[in-house]
């Protein structure tokens, strides 16, 4: 389908002749495991999976930068947890609160304006916030090889989805512009919205309440609500990605789940069970037994950004 | 863009001048209007919009061909609402029984086994199930004008999707093989699911617990979930779409809502109002108000089915 070789970002090696096995098996006509165009789906973690998440999640730096704003309009956050440790640097602390304080956290920057406020908040920041070690705009510390894997897949005619525990809202402000993959086929956590009607005009407003927490079991759960298929190629890095990556494996036919195991800190940084965020453990451990192809970003990748 | 003209069952009229500007003000580059094809969404309602959905929607024959089926496994049943009224092709009972006995109704005729297995009972109800008067398969029942509407749609660079408070998983077994919409293109009320593992194979179960029930406020709430773009166009038949129809009227630029009006006794049903599952009245009334396009049946369809 290209007269150039596809995944030149690649190493030669296991992980991409199973990537370019597999897509050949189900795009030619006459194999066995053959699949039509508009049945390909391949769904992609996105913070460590397509872009750096370290030494957080982009989506952490845009809550921090917006706690900032806030609180200079509403001195009371700056004693207030979660927002103190926020403001102190103190994220041993920050993370010590539990779950429910980094909700509490996104609900604050997130909610209380309608969608399209909030992405125009998100653009602008996107638009000019930068990695704190790479010095580079967060939007542009995304994995090269990736990018070519997504671009390669779609001109196999697979369409491509992000589902990530980030902000299903926050990813779809910059997903079209650095991974070409448009805002319907983001799927993320999310806040419930309210239908709101001012001087007869339509919005729908954030609100500060917990809608779906896109991580774990409910990737695969969320994968049948927003598209009713099975994926036949899952790519997550963590084990908030191994229910997505199990329930692509369990459809019949060929499949492929791949696993980005950050082991080059040369590079980048090199972590699995450590990272307190979303750490590796257990996909890692069992990718034998569930027939997980580990990529080992130093091993595989030519390139990284 | 064709060489045939668009929209050949429709008739020349203030609604298919309508369509046709509209499209027109948003397709050609050089307007103001001008929306890149990515971006151009439009959301069909189902029920009494693509498909007929009298002397009720299809979903209902289903639910009640499968409570039979149930029942002579189960007969207890027999004695038990919503499910004897049923049996008894008692309406006015059922549905004076209420909104949560209807759900109840769904949850017993959708829940407890895999999407994917409930896809092939739909599948198999589909091939099969006959329209009590029109005497064709309940899918063969589709509005021809609408279905040259999508594809018309199709062919100037929208996405179309079907957003219904039908059951998600019940239209998406027949969606693409009527209209042309995929899986991942319908949203419509659903069921809780759990992520179930059973001898290393993971599948979505269907639980009998509701999700979202697709109607009215909830359409846009949804589109914001599941597309998180505003629709520039959005065609509907009862008051249950009008929100939707009102949230893409609400955003900048050339936006189109059309309401479709069934008053063609004669090749259809005439009715709006009196209808008990899914009446239009506001919609009706208020059309000019909120710049709602009123396409009759009788006047505006040169077929129907």
């Amino acid at each position: 389908m290209t007269d150039t070789q596809p995944l030149p970002s690649w190493n030669d090696g296991a992980a991409k002749s199973a990537i370019l096995d597999f897509v050949a098996r189900v795009t030619n006509q006459g194999e066995t495991d053959f699949v039509p165009p508009g049945e390909r789906i391949a769904t992609f973690d996105n913070d460590g999976t397509l872009w750096c998440e370290q030494p957080l999640q982009a989506q952490f730096f845009f809550m921090f930068d917006r706690v900032a704003e806030l609180s200079a309009k509403d001195p009371a956050m700056v004693e207030r947890q979660p927002f103190k440790a926020v403001l102190e640097h103190d994220y041993d602390t920050l993370f010590g609160l539990g779950k429910q304080a980094l909700f509490e956290l996104a609900f604050a920057t997130h909610a209380g304006m309608t969608d399209e406020d909030f992405d125009g908040v998100a653009r602008g920041w996107l638009a000019t916030a930068k990695h704190p070690q790479f010095g580079r705009l967060f939007k542009e510390c995304v994995y090269r090889p990736q990018v070519e894997l997504l671009a390669y897949l779609r001109g196999n005619g697979f369409k491509t989805y992000i589902v990530s525990a980030s902000g299903i809202d926050f990813m779809r402000a910059c997903t079209e512009e650095v991974y070409g993959v448009p805002r319907e086929q983001v799927i993320g956590s999310s806040v419930k919205m309210r239908y709101d009607v001012k001087d007869n005009r339509v919005s729908l407003i954030k609100l500060p309440e917990l809608n779906a927490f896109d991580d774990r079991e409910a990737k695969p759960l969320n994968i049948g609500l927003h598209i009713g298929r099975r994926p036949l190629l899952a790519f997550g890095n963590s084990d908030g990605d191994l229910a997505m990556m199990r329930y692509a494996k369990s459809g019949p036919g060929a499949r492929l789940a791949l696993l980005l195991h950050h082991d080059d800190a040369e590079r980048e940084v090199a972590y699995d069970r450590e990272f307190r965020v979303s750490p590796l453990v257990e996909a890692l451990e069992k990718a034998g037994e569930y027939g997980i192809t580990v990529v080992s970003m130093k091993r595989d990748w030519k390139a990284v950004f």
